[in-house]
């Protein structure tokens, strides 16, 4: 197998884990969370420069790299590492989550998804052994299966079919899956239906995946009901193996989502939130753009010691954001991210002296959003 | 004096002149190339990238920082250096060339410039005095006087009234610049009439600055009666002193620059450039969106060690361009970057040895424009 996943302590009152992921591209600690580099790029990031953030895996992703540039053209490049000269570790999704909230559908059936292009219009088709094919020429750690991802709200029928199907896909995946260097994922759905999410868990669980993503959720849905779907939905996953809760990138969630037992994430909100002048800090976000902070001469956070915090005032960094330089979108993402990493080794440092949920309330009593 | 100049070596055949220019920021090897980073940023680079481009000296732009975010705000936080972070040399232009070509002019005259903002049409006057207090807040190494920069073509009547002003104007510069730690350099003016500039020359070398411009070129004439006008004007400048072609940055320009004897250069057009995908290589200037470069997977320039070239194909960097990605104007400017640097390092080895035209002649005849 390509990954292997090993628990170092479990916390005692909450169900977090510390644990390592050992990778074909190195070993990640976790909890962890991945930036996303959509088109084989964190935006505003050099690689080297999301190495001297202590980042070591991203999330890129299938749907737009087999639109532009191809994934054959990545593969004849040698893959996506050597692509994007990354040399952590790469999960993919499956491109199922963004074909149906960019694309534009034409037909789903149970064999697949025919689809146009939301870039030229151009017509496709992705089925299970295709999103294999794609995902296996990018070669990257972690694929994902392929999945149809219910929206919110959505009716029982409309989630169960979606659920069924991803579950045959998901069966139709593994068998066609052959990169023996490259993890496969199964992933959960079922909407916000605590019995379809404990059944396809279940049926998912039979097919014995190395990794599981839970999958449909930060939708559109209120909080405290992802919260409420991951309390029945984790236990259902097998205790030893990886468990990933996709698009979720925000602090509170994240935090939400460890103590039941989450120990991925992956969210576009800290690159893009950078880009738009949304810093975090450690007693929340702020807009850099407000003009109260137009002869503001302090940091950004001044507990902070990234190489923005180290070096910028905000009266700068509102003068770049306001004189639209390409400048701030790199100084504002070096800050986000390595807020994010920051966080998460706080929260393995939590987890390791079992006081995880004590670090929780200090950090969401200063964390106002 | 802020700054000293020491010439290390002449060549014998040309007016080249290998240099050490001492700042109160540093020691500057000339010729040197001045990237240019108009609003307290080179576009794209953060500091430290700069320093890895072994990049020691930029230039700045009085004219944007004085509109925004103002110069006092500037000097509130330090001066120039402190604001961007910048631990190298800086030179400000004086605010003149952008006022003529940018702003929209309401009345010149010899007390000054009125002007409206090109950002917001708010009402601006500009004199000497003003350009001085703007640059001495600025605390940049070395400041510029304030000139009245002739478009090109122009009249006689026109080119001698700007160059009798902008004679007038350096001699109050001198009288009301008192910042010790900064080096005021004259401009010469005088269009394309030789009769001018040696007589604009003569006259401001008589006021005895520490380092000469020649303005008022690579403004649309011919490249050819550019080096005419360099031919004239130069010798009219003391040997011992810097001399600084400003807005010149054209490979070939710089070269024929540094045989008629000129130190300093800058322009906008290597990051100009890179962001807009043309890109300088061993053997020309390249347009990396050309659909040729799709799926080529060999280095921008194979002779390059950038880290650009040292990890990304053409195929991937055409990627981030085409789909508009920040990295594309990051990864294009470090290498543009590093090419001028390059340029500049084997121009004065060059001198060093004494061979500075085979060097023209060679680099000329594989760089194909």
């Amino acid at each position: 197998m390509a990954i292997k996943f090993e628990i170092i302590k479990k916390s005692k009152k909450t169900k977090a884990r510390l644990g390592k992921l050992l990778t074909p591209h190195g070993v990640i600690d976790t909890p962890v969370f991945m930036p996303v580099g959509t088109k084989a790029t964190v935006k505003a990031m050099t690689p080297r420069e999301l190495e001297q953030l202590n980042i070591n895996m991203i999330l890129s992703n299938s749907y737009h790299l087999y639109l532009k540039p191809g994934h054959e053209l990545i593969a004849q490049a040698g893959g996506l590492h050597q692509y994007m000269a990354w040399n952590g570790s790469i999960l993919t999704d499956s491109g199922g989550f963004q074909i149906f909230s960019l694309g534009k559908l034409n037909k789903i059936s149970d064999e697949g998804v025919f689809f146009n292009s939301h870039i030229d219009g151009s017509k496709h088709f992705i089925n299970p052994e295709k999103a294999m094919e794609i995902q296996m020429a990018l070669g990257s750690d972690i694929a994902m299966a392929f999945d149809e991802c219910s929206p919110y709200p959505a009716g029982k029928f409309q989630v169960e079919t979606a659920a069924r199907r991803t579950l045959q896909w998901a069966r139709k995946c593994k068998e066609v899956h052959t990169n023996s260097k490259q993890s496969l994922f199964g992933i959960v759905q079922g909407g916000m239906y605590r019995d379809l999410r404990i059944q396809n868990a279940r049926n998912l669980v039979e097919l014995d995946f190395p990794g599981y993503a839970i999958g449909g959720l930060s939708v559109g849905e209120p909080k405290p009901l992802m919260y409420e779907v991951l309390d029945y939905t984790v236990p259902c996953l097998p205790m030893e193996k990886p468990r990933y809760l996709m698009g979720v990138g925000a602090p509170q969630s994240i935090l939400e989502g460890v103590i039941r037992g989450v120990d991925m994430f992956d969210c576009v909100l800290p690159t893009r939130n950078a880009r738009n002048g949304s810093i975090f800090t450690s007693s929340g976000k702020i807009s850099i753009t407000n003009s109260k902070y137009k002869n503001d001469l302090t940091p950004l956070d001044s507990k902070c010691n990234c190489y923005t915090c180290q070096n910028f005032t905000k009266a700068y960094l509102r003068h770049l954001y306001m004189s639209k330089e390409i400048l701030s979108s790199i100084l504002g993402t070096i800050h986000n991210l390595y807020f994010m990493a920051l966080l998460m080794k706080n929260i393995r440092i939590a987890i390791q002296q079992d006081r995880i949920l004590q670090y929780k309330e200090t950090f969401l009593s200063n964390f106002l959003d």
